[in-house]
């Protein structure tokens, strides 16, 4: 019988237990074909959970060094089906975009949120009950706009929180709001002009050149995208955040969204793409009526996610269309079938109806409250108001922090790089086009604080202080 | 305390418990703001189940006819909040396309697998062991590409079941095979020129045609897609389906396999889709090699889906890039975020690396084994080889049948539906632009079995027997 001594400081115990079985496959200790003891026996002789034993099998058996035979046990694979565990060749792995350099210990702009609040028992439970009760409905596809019982419950959600009173047929459920933006592109056509923020989140630029779209860019003021640059663009379609820009953090004020619907009205063939994504979390007050709810003229397109509000591995997003919009949509590209499995859409669907969400959203908002204030006395403590000032408007999960210092964006950031952290300033998420040296956002930066850590933080405050007095404390010269 | 007799007969409880409280309030018995039983008391006061309780309530909150207030209870709501249920207002619900048409009550051609063979105990209990052992994981968004350990399991399961030894980086997964030809259109680019199958799979067209690829045909002769007729298209990339043509279910031999490949490494911008749909179900012997598994030159994409041999609810298929290709779609497209969720990567990735989907599909190659010889033995019985040949290779779960009859096509489909069935022709399955009048496939008819009832099928057979022995019995002239 296999026996281990799995003490190692740190490391879990199934991976203590994958590494020793592998070491002895590797140096012959256990030849091919050979046996392993049931889960069950290797559990108790271990003195460890079954559970255990079947994540270490699990892995041994993905990475080719175990086979399970069903009904006869686990063996040792023979040589040729073996296959290197891909950390040993880490060469070749190719890099993968968009993750934080490997020296970054703190990201002070990251996108994280607090996903260990996040009420997995009752998820859990939800799913077992769709599974054991709704066998008919998991056995059919489902409708490629959604199950109609998660569109009915979110636009029950719709109506309570948002004040929008929608139809279940006008909702479209997809796989993340990427995913959807590709299909409202191929609904409104590719050739139209789209128009973006600038600055704005440059992933969506992505997305909408990767889609084949043609795009221009209208830039903001203190009320948020300007109305006079989007008409001048030429563009038919703008796709914007009114509620929380993002980077900058502003709440477009009523009089702009007045004179953006006005453009709207003017041509048949214009559209508005309202992105509401982290609206649950204003701190204070109502936020403002949507755009969509202030429409007369079916102009404006509502898109919103679970995304940031349960998991980020829940991947549910939906759209709501105006009625004419939709009712294309269901002739043009009702074909797609859902891109959401029905397990979960039935889960979530239970989780919005019975009162959980709600929940979940008010004891969010509470928490991110908290954390929001614990925040900005930290701030305020270690980084004084002449040095930087924080620019916030009690919505969403970031604000911008607004630096007076004589370092430029780009110093800031290599000299917090060298010390472990990582930020994004607002000159970041400008169009590539712009002309930079005349933007007149330097020195603000992008403060992310949903999934921060207190403790982490408070030391990377410190460094940030410390680089910003030696900056200003050095004559000029000396840069 | 509300008391109903529940005694409708193949009404499911929950939804008489629905209607009857649902008629309380419409009729004023139950006025706004009444404060309905704790689903406990009143499942106890009914004798029925807590569940069945929550699913009317479920039903009822989700319609607006009923309130949730978290830790107060459940209260009847007020008038503005009701919305009539869908049902009651059909004609303004926009038709569902690719749905058969109402009177249809049996489809001879239809989709469906058989789903209610899926091990959902088993899928279940990987699930909640997702859900209690990888918190940590669950917490992260997974990457584009999907989560290592599927993807790992994936590898292993193609290595067995398909003798292709790939690596786990070169795997994509994606929620659905219609996403993903999205995600290849963006990388392959879409001003080349696409070569689809001439019979084929109409979405597809419809697919690409939406992604605003340039596509073209080539037609089919007895060993499937003709090599001379793709060369002379002009296309750069064919996506096709070697091992069980849709709808003639053609098996691609060898040496064609190889003259396209040839086709493919004349030129540096040439790419294969291999659509390997139904490979799981082959009835006899081993299917052969794919194209992606010969392929010396880096030109074939492989493509497969869990959909079919799980249920048509979780949706995860996945492709498998050529490794320079894979390098490639990192640096491009690697922003992109995985549309499937975690709990449903790691939950298959379990189920596949511990055996159940190996098991899973020996059963249903099993099951449809001997459901496909009980169907041929009714098909001898009910239309006699005169009248009816079964065109098939024990592969996939579909086959052809050629009718000997003097009808069109169009004149079978008519009568068919005349009688409540629906069958569909292979001459609908080609590209529009073909001449229909030269096509040689007449009389062919695709015969979908692996979701028939066997009753069901023999009665329309009998239908089909007399439609076509009414035909040719009647004078040319009366037709």
């Amino acid at each position: 019988m296999l026996t281990y001594e799995l003490t190692a400081e740190g490391v879990p115990l199934y991976q203590q237990l994958y590494q020793a079985i592998r070491a002895d496959i590797t140096a012959g200790r256990l030849s091919p074909d050979t046996r392993l003891p049931s889960k069950r026996s290797l559990a108790d002789n271990l003195g460890i959970s079954t559970i255990t034993v079947e994540n270490a099998y699990d892995q041994l058996i993905s990475e080719g060094w175990v086979i399970a035979r069903p009904r006869r046990g686990y063996f040792v694979a023979a040589v040729v089906s073996r296959k290197e565990p891909k950390a040993v060749k880490a060469v070749t792995l190719p890099p993968m975009p968009g993750n934080a350099p490997p020296e970054a210990r703190f990201n002070f702009s990251g996108g994280r949120t607090a996903a260990e609040q996040f009420p997995f028992s009752i998820w859990a439970r939800l799913l077992r009950e769709a599974l054991s009760h709704r066998k008919n409905e998991l056995l059919q596809p489902p409708p490629g706009s959604g199950a109609m019982e998660l569109r009915r419950a979110i636009a029950g959600h719709l109506l309570s929180f948002r004040a929008m009173a929608v139809e279940p047929e006008q909702i479209i459920v997809g796989a993340g709001t990427e995913y959807l933006y590709g299909l409202l592109l191929q609904l409104l056509g590719r050739q139209q002009l789209y128009c973006l923020e600038n600055p704005g989140y440059h992933k969506l630029e992505q997305i909408y050149e990767k889609g084949g779209a043609c795009l221009t860019w209208a830039g903001l003021d203190e009320k948020g995208l300007s109305a006079d640059q989007l008409r001048s663009s030429g563009a038919a379609i703008v796709h914007l955040s009114p509620n929380h820009h993002f980077p900058t953090g502003i709440t477009m004020p009523a009089s702009r969204r007045y004179e953006l619907l006005a453009w709207a009205s003017e041509a048949g063939d214009r559209y508005i793409i309202e992105d509401d994504y982290d609206s649950e979390f204003r701190s204070r007050g109502r936020p403002l009526p949507t755009l969509f709810s202030i429409d007369a003229c079916d102009r404006v397109i509502y898109m919103n996610t679970f995304t940031k509000s349960l998991i980020p591995t829940i991947r549910i997003s939906y759209m709501v269309l105006p009625a004419g919009l939709a009712a294309r949509f269901d002739r043009e590209l009702g074909f797609y079938s859902c891109t959401v499995s029905s397990f979960e859409q039935y889960t979530l669907a239970a989780f919005i109806s019975r009162g959980y969400f709600e929940k979940h959203i008010n004891r969010m908002r509470l928490h991110y409250g908290r954390k929001r204030q614990q925040i900005l006395e930290l701030l305020r403590h270690c980084l004084p108001e002449g040095v930087c000032h924080v620019r916030e408007n009690d919505s969403g999960l970031h604000f911008l922090l607004e630096l007076n210092t004589s370092l430029t964006d780009g110093e800031v950031k290599e000299r917090l790089a060298a010390k472990g952290a990582k930020i994004s300033a607002v000159t970041d998420f400008y169009h590539h086009d712009s002309d930079k040296a005349a933007l007149p956002s330097k020195g603000l930066f992008l403060f992310n604080y949903a999934g921060m850590e207190l403790e982490q933080l408070e030391k990377y405050l410190k460094v940030m202080a410390k680089i910003l007095k030696d900056a200003d404390c050095r004559p000029p010269a000396m840069k």
